[in-house]
């Protein structure tokens, strides 16, 4: 019942966020819109928006019933038009994630998962790989935003190691919520990235595990605030993914809102 | 006319590489139903495929209307049914690249050009982005085959070069081709790639060319055997592209034939 009405949301939503306005914009209207219409009929639940977080709102997970939001992720692309562009809605109970809709704005495929009752795709299940050999992995990552010269220097050593490691092959698609969709549908092994928020990773967890895959903060369990994960179709290729990873620093979304990039 | 002949071939075709053979296997029926048809069809003509090449059929470009032919782009890909896969169909007369014909084999996508007449994706014509300013340029690549310790280090370096110039970002899908066509439709501004083979840009220089932009090889003019190349919508962008890069040694397509990884 809830998916259902997350996933009209979602459908509003892509039909605004195809045309090419101002991108921030676009965002703002799109959060909006999918924030006041959650509020109108669950008036009593919390959000935490990219837009609302970086206007100033404290992003904060409490035990309320939260809806996290990333009204365009894939914001580079979507500036290009290059077609890779999602809307991504997570929910969470006591801080457990409950609900998670990834709406991908180019071709109209609609990721759901409600814990519990599996991950679909377009209300095709969705199964993770079953490959537990690194060797035969395709592995996926993104940028993230700092670009300084020794952050590029651990983001490209964290790449050659894993080329070498060897894997099949690294993919940088440029939107993590759709990188991770992929995670579910068992179309790669693993996904990795330092630097990325809390909305990028709230549905795509939910996906991801009702899929019967792991996803993992690379120093532990999931921990939304973060802004490290690792995700893979098993235990074995998510460890040793994270062996060979350098971390880059990139503080937490709940402490340090400035670093919104 | 002959290019709808190419689009017949490319419909039966794709129907044939969804299912998860053994690859080389797909690949190869693929590449053998494409040749048997259009050599039906166009029995003086000659072939250049990726698979008879692999075969040790020569690699040889001359002045005979000549198709050339890559079965399956983005093979790793397609092993892993990460959904960029496509086909891809290039016709040459005196050296000259004359048609272009590449299938999206996962969303059904049908890129089209002939030299003179304008390039189309599912009959819209396409148009390549017409920025200038390599700073707000989104710029993809591919890794190529080579993985060795030296080999990674230069291709990382030009991605830091590039990362660093600063541009919008940089993206690896898995498939040239498709790449390639990002940059006629303009949700790229350039591509660049060390390793590549003749049959991965035949077809998408004529689709580019005809959206507007420019292919050229990173020393001079475009040389199909060079596998070397540098695709962008203006000028600008591919002369800055080419600035930043560390070349990468891949012998050519025509004298190494051992090299077809």
């Amino acid at each position: 019942i809830v998916v259902q009405s997350a996933v009209k949301q979602e459908k509003q939503v892509s039909s605004k966020s195809t045309p090419t306005d101002l991108v921030t914009e676009t965002d703002h209207q799109v959060e909006e819109l999918i924030i006041s219409t959650l509020r109108e009929k669950y008036p009593t639940h919390r959000f935490i928006g990219e837009e609302s977080s970086a206007a100033g709102v404290k992003c904060e997970l409490t035990d309320d019933p939260t809806w996290i939001i990333d009204p365009i992720d894939g914001t580079c692309n979507f500036v290009h038009s290059f077609p890779m562009v999602a809307v991504s809605i997570g929910f969470a109970v006591r801080k457990e994630l409950e609900l998670g809709v990834i709406y991908h704005c180019f071709d109209g495929t609609l990721y759901t998962a409600r814990k519990g009752h599996g991950a679909f795709c377009n209300g095709v299940r969705l199964q993770v790989s079953k490959e537990k050999d690194v060797s035969k992995a395709l592995i996926l990552t993104e940028i993230g935003a700092k670009r300084d010269p020794a952050t590029l220097d651990i983001f490209l050593g964290n790449m050659k190691k894993l080329l070498s490691a060897p894997t099949h092959g690294v993919r940088i698609i440029g939107s993590s919520t759709l990188a991770l969709c992929h995670i579910a549908s068992g179309a790669a092994e693993a996904y990795y990235q330092y630097g990325l928020h809390c909305w990028d990773i709230a549905a795509a967890a939910v996906i991801i595990r009702e899929a019967g895959g792991h996803v993992m903060d690379t120093t532990g369990p999931l921990d939304l605030m973060s802004r490290r994960v690792v995700a893979a179709g098993t235990r074995e290729i998510a460890d040793c993914v994270v062996k060979q990873l350098q971390p880059i620093n990139y503080g937490r979304d709940d402490t340090d809102p400035d670093d919104l990039a």
